[in-house]
């Protein structure tokens, strides 16, 4: 074996914090049609309902995974190594791509011709992989050919999250406490199809209709398939990434093995200081979750921040150079072009997207329409060449509440939707990212918009920020806006951190991100319907109302979170299993009231569902039939 | 002077954290008809805009201000002799009152004569005041009587915060800048009808109407009026209260000066431990806001915790004893009637409404109506002889998403709606209480019905919470579904802390719950479209792209925590001046990038508004016009 990078060699483990199994959690593998297709879940045990509440088995909740092998105790983690590419043989049985004999991008072969670098190297003993000629390796291609790929097969499991499964044990325990868990209200999906059961053929149909995106890039294999649409459950996506000003590739790492322990179900490396190629490298062998990039940060540190000195050749070769290490999608400003630019000068803070600006100076400075837009064809068949999947980027995304929506923001909406029309003709992926910041009341404009003008192709949007007044909190001013585009229809909802405006996060700043935007999709979920979406919810309260605390602690989205604070309150451990809430005391507890109350009704001989007589029971019913038609009028 | 209390003696000051200005704000006062009535703001300077920018004078910010005295220099502090008592003239001018010789409750006279609380007893050397016989205090029936109190006067001026004073000075400045800040786009209000200049003659009619409630108990001569109602901003309550598990009273003063200072606009006393009465005299006199308790609380502790020996008797007195202290409204769980009762079987969490749950194990216990219905215009009889307003309690309210929305939810709403009615009938101000945990997509359910139900008396909400997953994180959970309904109409939102379901709020867990509602309180402000609620936003924005680092921290809602991320980053005072951001450096800062784009423009000779050709211009404008038309399609 070759020396490890001396910078690293101590490191061959992330941080402990990112490798255990979360409480009470294993992983768990649904097998597919073939022995190598092993959908990874998360399996969360319960505790049996106490006696005083009708002492009832409950069934571990199996929850969606994007943790990767790192929380797999049975796995072997060696950053230095890298994950195992378990997409490989399904790579080469398509038979339609060729392994070249090292990087054919100019800088990908001059940084490793550096031996400067040598010791910073990830040592990957594989070559990449490109499309023979003539031929397109995307999942869209395929999935337009009728054919479903592994790729797609392993997606429709893990969407499905063992749902069916859980609904047949919770079936066969019988019991009050089964039924209630697999109750769901009838979400109103806003015009998304989401069936009760997630096939293959599905998903396959969705992605030819370019519904959905399966990033995928074939220089990634290490990667767990997700998919991207919004028949599907929302998703998120956590921004890493160093700056001239700080941060080491290790930490980078770090961020994402911690960012996909937490939720994160893509993870973009937004780099722009040094060694951004070597930085991405050891992400991208370590990551189980597709990687997306902006190209042109990196193009612009080779042309030292000059924009205007960029060109399509410097520009043309980084795509290659990031394809062929692996990016599963990449974020081009093509949408904004030189005529838009003008729109943007009665706003009040401009261009806020750091590509649009670049593209924007570029444009100005030589008195030509954007390159990109130009070589946008040359750019597609980059794309099918690896299966990169475009995000179409949006530099003309509103920076502030007064610029939303404004004539220059949705004239480039309207050339990303012809982009996207461009793109499918090639067979190329293709998502659309949105805004930024927008006041509650206009978002759904966007939302439909987009729709309209891009043919359903995902929507990805960051936030949006409902308000600019909160700097320090805009993960909260944004989830609200993001919980709300999640349910109108947007496929992936890019996370925003406390720092936002204000600094770079740090391993705190992306938890508490990740955690706004969980709740942002799983809220979304809930509301569009997504079928058993409310199970982990009903879990959760069941476990709540029973004071099994532990449980509680541990369906919730961050279990040492839930705990820490219980136990600022009453750490002795017997306080667990008290049957009060912290929060009152043992008088005030409603819930233990409740259970006084079911218990009082027991005593005097009647069923908790008949605990007044018959006279009040009727009663009852003629409320509750005023109710629900109540209900009906308004 | 009498001695003070012992354990307060060093403590005549609060925490010093809540007594400072916040930075570069001044208090100012706006004075109305009368001298006395001097309505306090918060303004916040500004620096100018740099030369780079513009070089333009940036007009000082006036803000709401919830944080009373105690943000300003020249108030002489001193919590045991708690805030001057603004409203006595204007009380006693009314000539409808009575100074009685002591306390009238019992409880109340018992824990005056009792020594051994001397030491920690508030010393107040007014006695309580009372309606004459046969009067009604209540602002509702001034109101109805034609009568603008100096209440609604201060109310008006307080609503507009100095907003045409601010747009003149604007106009006058002139320049760019300033025509930004004013702008706004159109709100869609839902139904609300928000004047653009706010009369004491329309404060008057809302209150009449009973749209919107001025809690003021004629015991709480201390407050500075606020109003709660649909077609004002959008208000916020923070609860504070020690439990039997811990907390002293001097703990619970500071965290009511706390949440004031972060704009808490009403906090409740939900203290349920020891020595409840002295714990909240001490909070009242204190207090320049609105508290409201939920009396049933005190009430359990009097029958030691035991809901069943509850009698309408030791309620009374209760009542009684806390109205002649000064608590502006009363939580009042009167809805919950026993016919309801039988419709939380099918619940998956019961009854989780502390209060609810009291009055449902009385009433089983007793297998009788809940004394609170039965007793409800004996309740008015006391409300109106002190203008204490109702909170009508939502004791059936869903304590998980499976829960929302049900049959006995909606049953208690309509008993609300005919109490709303009873109690206007007394003249007696009134509000009502809402969810709880909702999914999304039934929130609006819930302000469409309270509207019809309830004849649009104003709904106060807890959250809600769109999702029962992340316990640790509710205050977002519920941001979201706060801010939505919010939008829909709701006037008050009560605040959910991070502890929420966990533990005990401490400082940090308050200001994270307040901030989290002010933001969703202003979101909903900009989508109803109140006027001048974006020029906050436009200045901070403004601020945010010309680099004014420090405007841009003392506009947000909280200046210590921007700073202070800001600073993790770039601790160097002279980076609060440098022209990029934190976050990425120079070369990728889109804003500096953009002014680079106006930059040029300048210098090649055009105006950054036509910085292309005509050609070119023409072109935006033919974009300009088919972005404007397509938006108009969708």
């Amino acid at each position: 074996m070759n020396a490890p990078p001396k910078f690293l060699a101590e490191h061959a483990q992330v941080d402990s914090a990112s490798v255990e199994p979360l409480p009470r959690s294993r992983k768990i593998f649904v097998t597919g049609s073939r022995g190598d297709l092993r959908v990874p879940m998360r399996e969360i045990s319960q505790s049996d309902t106490p006696a005083s509440f009708g002492a009832e088995t409950n069934p571990a909740l199996t929850v969606y995974d994007t943790s990767g092998p790192y929380t797999d105790p049975a796995a072997h983690i060696d950053i230095r190594q890298g994950l195992s590419a378990l997409r490989s043989p399904w790579i080469e049985e398509r038979q339609d791509t060729e392994m070249l004999s090292g990087p054919s991008s100019g800088y990908g072969q001059q940084r490793l011709a550096d031996d400067a670098l040598s010791a910073m190297r990830f040592q990957l003993h594989r070559p990449p992989r490109r499309a023979l000629s003539g031929k397109n390796v995307s999942q869209m291609h395929y999935a337009r050919q009728g054919i479903i790929t592994p790729e797609m097969e392993f997606v429709a499991i893990r969407e499905n999250c063992r749902r069916e499964a859980q609904l047949a044990t919770l079936e066969a325990l019988g019991g009050n406490g089964q039924r209630w868990l697999a109750a769901q209200h009838r979400g109103d999906p806003m015009g998304a199809v989401i069936p009760d059961h997630i096939t293959a053929e599905f998903v396959r149909d969705e992605i030819a209709r370019g519904r959905a995106i399966l990033p995928a890039n074939i220089n990634h294999p290490e990667i767990e398939p997700m998919i991207i649409g919004r028949n599907f459950l929302v998703k998120i996506n956590a921004n890493i990434g160093n700056s001239a000003l700080g941060s080491s590739i290790q930490e980078e790492v770090a961020k994402m093995t911690w960012a996909i322990r937490w939720g994160g179900d893509t993870v973009m490396d937004l780099s722009t200081g040094k060694n951004i190629h070597e930085t991405r490298e050891w992400i991208i062998r370590n990551s189980p979750v597709p990687i997306g990039t902006v190209p042109i940060y990196q193009a612009l540190e080779k042309v030292d921040g000059k924009a205007e000195e960029l060109t399509w050749e410097i520009y043309r070769d980084t795509l290659i150079e990031q394809a062929e290490q692996g990016v599963d999608y990449f974020t081009i400003h093509a949408g904004l072009r030189l005529a838009h630019i003008p729109m943007t000068a009665s706003r009040l803070t401009g261009i806020v997207s750091r590509g649009g600006s670049i593209m924007a100076k570029w444009c100005l400075a030589h008195h030509k329409e954007n390159f990109l837009y130009t070589h946008f064809e040359d750019i597609c068949d980059i794309m099918k060449a690896y299966d990169v999947s475009f995000s179409l980027g949006d530099g003309l995304r509103p920076g502030s509440i007064h610029d939303a929506n404004d004539a220059s923001q949705f004239a480039e909406l309207k050339t990303l939707g012809e982009l996207t029309d461009i793109a499918w003709k090639h067979d190329v992926q293709t998502m659309v990212e949105g805004p930024g910041h927008v006041p509650m009341h206009r978002i759904r404009e966007n939302m439909e918009l987009q729709l309209s003008l891009c043919k359903e192709a995902p929507f990805y949007t960051l936030g949006p920020l409902t308000t600019d007044i909160a700097p320090g909190y805009d993960h909260i001013t944004s989830a609200i806006g993001a919980a709300m585009i999640g349910w109108q229809g947007t496929a992936m909802l890019c996370y925003v951190t406390p720092k936002e405006h204000l600094g770079l996060p740090d391993k705190n700043d992306v938890k508490d991100g990740i955690m706004a935007y969980k709740i942002a999709a799983h809220a979304a979920d809930l509301a569009k319907g997504h079928p058993g979406a409310q199970m982990r919810d009903n879990a959760l309260s069941k476990a709540r109302f029973e004071f099994r605390w532990d449980d509680q602690f541990n369906l919730g989205l961050d279990p040492d979170k839930a705990r820490e604070f219980h136990d600022e309150t009453l750490p002795q451990e017997g306080a667990k299993l008290a049957h009060f809430c912290s929060m009152c005391g043992p008088h005030f507890c409603a819930m233990k009231i409740t259970q006084d109350v079911r218990d009082y009704a027991a005593q005097i001989g009647v069923s908790s569902e008949q605990a007044l007589d018959q006279g009040m029971a009727d009663k009852a019913q003629e409320f509750l039939n005023q109710g629900a038609e109540l209900y009906r009028k308004v």
